[in-house]
């Protein structure tokens, strides 16, 4: 059945296999100290113009998360993240698991706001009893975030200042983060992310890879022991190699933006075509994930033909429903899908 | 360079990356509910013979073993182990840092005695101070153990006995399982473990895998809502088809046994080269893992020539190394081997 | 300086001192197998009315919160709160010390709605991605709350039936029990506690003891092996008789209801007193915490002649301060407090 | 019945009893800011030769150890200890509860071996595979130990040598602190303990106190942030007074000291008499434990008499037991437990 249920519904783009194929006999030493690895590291320092940034791969989002914030903290410290944070919600207590409480502020479409995480922490420290109080010690964004939006290089700047004022690290989960570098509404380059933040990853499990997360610390701000803290974490690989090659190949001939771009050309039509059959958007997001409010009736009539996610309720007898694209999406299913819609308005 | 360093210097059986690129581009659902993963667990039960099995597939094995000895232990238990147990050297604490304590017993080539385990069983509730102490809660062994060494069915039989007259589950490590089976000396079936333990694992990452262990809680024994302990240890993976097809292809057509066999039969030789040459082993291993005994100069001869594991200091002036075969291992590579042991002896 | 700060600026009734001098060199065995915490659970038990009660002494409020709360939950699940639930804000994020998220539900006046929890209860389960997100394992409230409100009987019952639907043991944080059971507009008592909740604690420390909590599951409650989680959680005390011989005291000839009804008998008084000279109160508090609002330069005025807490802001020229009265407040002190707030106005 | 079980048996020296007597019902803030504890650590720094040390109180020993060890060490590390260790043996993982392993060395008679500590270290830090494993990043001792010996000055100097060489911390467990510093056996100071070691406690539990432990930190030592590392630990106390009138009373007109002497001159009386008798010693202890090697028939004739400690067996018909004096120990029930002994061997 054709699917736009999420952004990991195939395996991986074919460079990156082919790739995998010519170096399979290859021997190669373990846990991430191969040449592919090393290879791949270098692409990503250059793309992000920083030949300082510390590197490592890891395999999935959640265990990034996890391992990332728990280095990061001390004993008494928290994260904070907007209310709706990947970690605060779907990691089912994975942070509060490592020991460490999410501290909540406010979301707005997804996103954090600086005035309000600047507000939240001079609150924190006038509060006469905040000894007896987990102390703010990381901050946790998503860019793109949980519902597709994109922080402009002005609130990414605004947010990073207020962390700098502290001195807590600020720390951009971009699990999709090839679908905001090439959005067309977004003027943040993985340059600024690399200038702004303390660490951020480099989704790949979502952009062409079949698992793998590139971490990066810039200017050479990786936690004393890392390595230590992701074999801990259960994070590490024996054959670092499969993550190194993928990501190689990610970062040879710009394949990891040209992808990208072609998930936000196929989401572009999506959009347009979703709304010029006059379907309602829950949120105008710009970026590969776009969420359509459905009457209920119709949701249930399309799930038959086509996968997508539900998201939730909206009003009485509507639901909000999610509809992705990928660097997997072809324009021909974009085609089945509203011929889809159209047959199914009809009845 | 030539390398015995390890069974992960290469990425995985041609077959197993066939499967992938067949199925690359259909569309299926994530974490672990696609209909690959659905396959290789129909498989693996077969070859278990318990069709009432709970399957689950997870990226590696230091994850595996916290996340199952986290889901199976109260907070008040730990894991009991041989003090050799990779959970109590090598994986950096990381049952400790899941809240448990690694219990230990003492280890004989690597392997726990039922005799003595019964013992510190009851010796510890005969304690008049045990609640004060942390309860037993699980026994955790490795098949083949980080020694190469095998149990024979007696011994893993009263190793069964013990725990189940406790009530105490019994989990088999068995990253490196396939070449335990494939033993020439072994006389222990995949279905002699699935009938025995209560937990176990087959290694995929060490025999034949890009990575992927296979979590086997026979008789519908899986802990209570143990997805999201998975989840909640960062070992799901979103694309749980990489998994799912990895261990399709691996159980399909005997796959799995088969270059489990070939790794043997490169150990045989091997071994039979270096014997024949009068190198004394440090103890006699059945499997893929051989660990030889070297002067410390002719050591560092080798080193320069091919790569195997430094294992420790043996006496004054000799060394324990290791020198492992894979499913991956060529007889010209053994050969070529060879031929470097007799040039560094000539010198 | 005269302080209505909180409830535990003095040391113990002096009953209790004596009890301790008069016991103190019978020589009793530890950790809380002695005579006198025999007797004191006996008492206690015939106060709840249930004669298969549970119950356990531990030093202090968090320690008791973290301990129950980890022994009642499972690793995958966490504990639903008000957000201005004690174990939300102000225990330095003990409870996800131990692993466990704090799941947080509306606050009303302190209190949560029985409506909201099953509301919330609802919507995990209805979430067709709940198995990615932290389960609730167990509710907590506290009565009084930190707003010094209570829950009626109707209310308790309500909550009570929530969670038995769903099998969710609830937990009610009684630090301040004595305070709730004696306010003048209650209809619960204990024996309505013992029955409506699954472990409770009879707060001793702001209630006439130097130290301690009675922890309570009724009806053998207790979970498995309870007595080695207080141990691992550091909350177990050598000399158990140190609590055991002050709730026997507190629990003979009714004297924590009597002390507790002195404190709210000064509770009016002092409310009257605030009432009759024109100020505002923060909400309706019925027990020995009263909430009321000062103009910040008034609070200055009298920060320099009496110790109280503050609370937080109340618009741009006014503060939440709050007065607590105790078992140890004297009506001297409470005319004392009425004639500086005279004096103060008066300049 | 007459016991010898253990060092608190007992409530509090009078002295101690009185002085909360006094102090009773003059209000004082909470959470160890009162003016008690504020005498209580200058009269420690004083007697610990050290104005700058850092004093916190924490009600229990476990509790101590577990926020101490917890505080010192970064994710990572794990705290070293002799197998003996309280730590490692009889708190019911409360280390591992806080997510670190317990590294063992051997014991000798309850001590650790600066040499074999050494080597340990060594040993570790050569390994290459040391990145996987748990960092030492604390050292524990007790002092006195499990097993009532002392270390030398010269012992614990090359302890303390060992660890400031590579920058590890080296944390005493002074439980019976007392004891050792009044052994007729001993060149240690609490001087001395301040000036080698970077953290320790004074116990006050089993040395005139109803509850309570000192933790110094040197030379301003204290973790950052250390009060909320308690407060999360669930062991900080409201009211702080209990702790700091206690310890407060022990350290005026050297209370501590005497009392400690007096449990040893008790200890000393035992000790000849069961010489005297004919009764072997498990070992020679110098403070307040006497270990005794009892016939099985023997050991059961006294139990019905005298309460002590059961050890361990000792060979096939004999066992070890423990009589422990205190500060409260009378010279008449000494002179009783000799009568006992003799009426046992006439039968």
């Amino acid at each position: 059945m054709l699917s736009f249920e999420n952004d990991y519904s195939e395996g991986a783009h074919e460079a990156v296999l082919q790739r995998l194929m010519e170096t399979n006999r290859v021997q190669q030493v373990g846990y991430g100290e191969d040449e592919y690895c090393r290879q791949a590291k270098e692409k990503i320092r250059a793309a992000c113009g920083d030949p300082d940034a510390d590197i490592f791969f890891i395999v999935g989002g959640t265990q990034t998360n996890m391992t990332v914030i728990d280095a990061l903290l001390s004993g008494v410290e928290g994260v904070v993240s907007a209310t709706t944070g990947h970690v605060n919600v779907h990691e089912a207590g994975a942070i509060e698991y490592t020991g460490h409480k999410v501290l909540t502020v406010p979301e707005h479409e997804g996103k954090m706001d600086a005035g309000e995480l600047n507000a939240f922490l001079q609150g924190f420290f006038a509060d006469p009893t905040h000894s007896h109080m987990v102390y703010p010690g990381a901050v946790y964004i998503s860019h793109p975030t949980e519902y597709g939006t994109l922080y402009s290089k002005a609130e990414l700047t605004a947010l990073s200042r207020v962390c700098r004022e502290r001195g807590i690290p600020l720390f951009l989960d971009g699990a999709r983060l090839g679908y905001g570098l090439m959005s067309r509404e977004t003027d943040v380059t993985l340059g600024d992310i690399a200038a702004l933040c303390d660490v951020f990853y480099i989704g790949g499990t979502k952009v062409g890879a079949l698992c793998g997360e590139a971490v990066v610390f810039p200017r050479h701000g990786a936690p004393d022991r890392f390595i230590t803290h992701v074999k801990q974490h259960g994070a590490m690989v024996a054959k670092g190699r499969l993550l190194g090659v993928q990501f190689d190949a990610l970062f040879t001939d710009n394949l990891y933006f040209d992808i990208s771009r072609h998930a936000i050309d196929m989401a572009e039509k999506l959009k347009q075509g979703f709304a010029a059959r006059g379907y309602r958007f829950f949120l105008d997001s710009p970026t590969n994930q776009q969420f359509i409010i459905l009457p209920n009736a119709e949701m249930r009539r399309l799930e038959s033909r086509v996968r997508f996610s539900y998201w939730g309720p909206c009003g009485e007898d509507s639901s909000v429903v999610r509809f992705a694209t990928s660097w997997a999406t072809t324009e021909e299913n974009i085609d089945r899908l509203m011929a889809i819609l159209d047959e199914a308005t009809q009845r």
